[in-house]
């Protein structure tokens, strides 16, 4: 396919991609964006199905095995506007996967229950997941979206390395679902000691907020000086995911 | 002592305090700024001495206790191109704390050897040492400033709770001080059984780039899955020092 050019602001094309920097676009559009030499390289060789377009600026060249992804060179200006991690290199417009609603409430070894709305910090979560075999991440109503630009830039090339599901609000999860869920919370049993079950939900909570004091949930301390507060959400969470991964999936 | 009312973008006191948005200006000042509300009121109340004026918007009021803390008014327009975050709460001006250069070649407990270029992981892994009661950290010459303001502001108000020093480049450590330096890599003795000497470096490496290959240092790495790289800088020595924390501080 010969590529197509774009040079003008208003072109309809040009407009729909930069509407795909918000996260309003993302879920109108159903199509994301992934930025660096590294991971858009990684998604054309593991996933180059759900690669819709190559985004280029001037003078890039990038060799495509799909014959089916559209070509689109932008001029300097245009390419300038979504390059915002100034990466230099093409861009790719990948569709959204297709993400189920939340079905069941027994988990199949660890399930994240997600309510982060800081894109990059769901963006290190869904790194750290990669890393330590978490497949399913359940993003609840409070969650930002995983395709958001910060979100996937953080991932490092792992957002497509994980399986979603669409959950209810943190405040509709229901009793049965409650009853194998795990929270972070400074008021919990001993991390270090923690016996982990072998198959079960950890929740996520909002930054600053936490998981609600009234919620009826089995909840898990990082031990840590008594005068801090806390850990950064995606920090914590990933702590408890290495304790996981180094108890009950390698031994 | 009354308030100094500011409305105009080209006045010197404000120009000054823009500047202060940058690592070059923080240098050259050695000043810095703090924003949010929990933690402008935790630094007027546990160091107020390293406050020197407090910036205030339109409307905005805060009681201090401590008289020699200038006060600056700003207009609405000049208040938001300080407010970066959109606290919209008072921002301090503080002094940035002596940093004495690196003299010493035998840690005591855990000290951390940073060269991370990037802001708010730095601020990140600052905010984890006040968890875990590390409490040196040794700023390398590739590392960012703690001072930055992406770097205040991951640190969630731990920026002026753990000390500093000044190092060489990553480049120039000397064989003496690299006796006693652990770091982590993808090759290395395993952390989840890896015995933990009382006193160490830790040496955090450049994202992207790691550790130097040829460095002779002893290598310690998180177990994870194999097709993963690795995890963000952050995150992967939050849990190295949570694995310290846990065998050699709590035990």
């Amino acid at each position: 396919m010969s590529p197509k050019s774009i040079s003008s602001l208003q072109n309809p094309i040009f407009s729909e991609y930069k509407k795909l920097l918000s996260s309003k676009g993302i879920h109108r559009q159903n199509r994301f964006l992934i930025w660096g030499e590294k991971f858009v390289n990684e998604v054309l060789a593991e996933n180059p199905e759900t690669v819709e377009a190559l985004i280029l600026g001037p003078g890039h060249k990038l060799n495509l095995a799909a014959k089916s992804i559209d070509r689109i060179e932008l001029s300097n200006e245009l390419f300038s506007e979504l390059d915002i991690f100034g990466t230099r290199f093409p861009i790719l417009v990948c569709k959204v996967p297709t993400i189920l609603k939340l079905q069941h409430h027994e988990p199949k070894g660890l399930e994240l229950l997600v309510a982060v709305s800081e894109p990059s910090n769901l963006g290190t979560i869904i790194r750290s997941c990669a890393s330590f075999e978490v497949s399913k991440v359940i993003l609840l109503k409070e969650s930002a979206s995983p395709f958001h630009p910060r979100a996937v830039r953080a991932s490092a090339g792992n957002v497509l390395k994980v399986n979603y599901e669409i959950g209810p609000s943190i405040l509709e999860l229901s009793p049965e679902l409650l009853k194998n869920t795990l929270a972070l919370d400074m008021n919990g049993e001993n991390l270090a000691q923690f016996k982990w079950p072998k198959n079960s939900f950890l929740l996520v909570g909002e930054e600053g907020r936490g998981i609600p004091k009234e919620m009826k949930i089995k909840r898990i301390q990082i031990p840590s000086a008594a005068n801090v507060e806390s850990l950064n959400a995606a920090t914590a969470i990933s702590i408890a995911m290495y304790s996981y991964y180094v108890r009950r999936v390698l031994n």
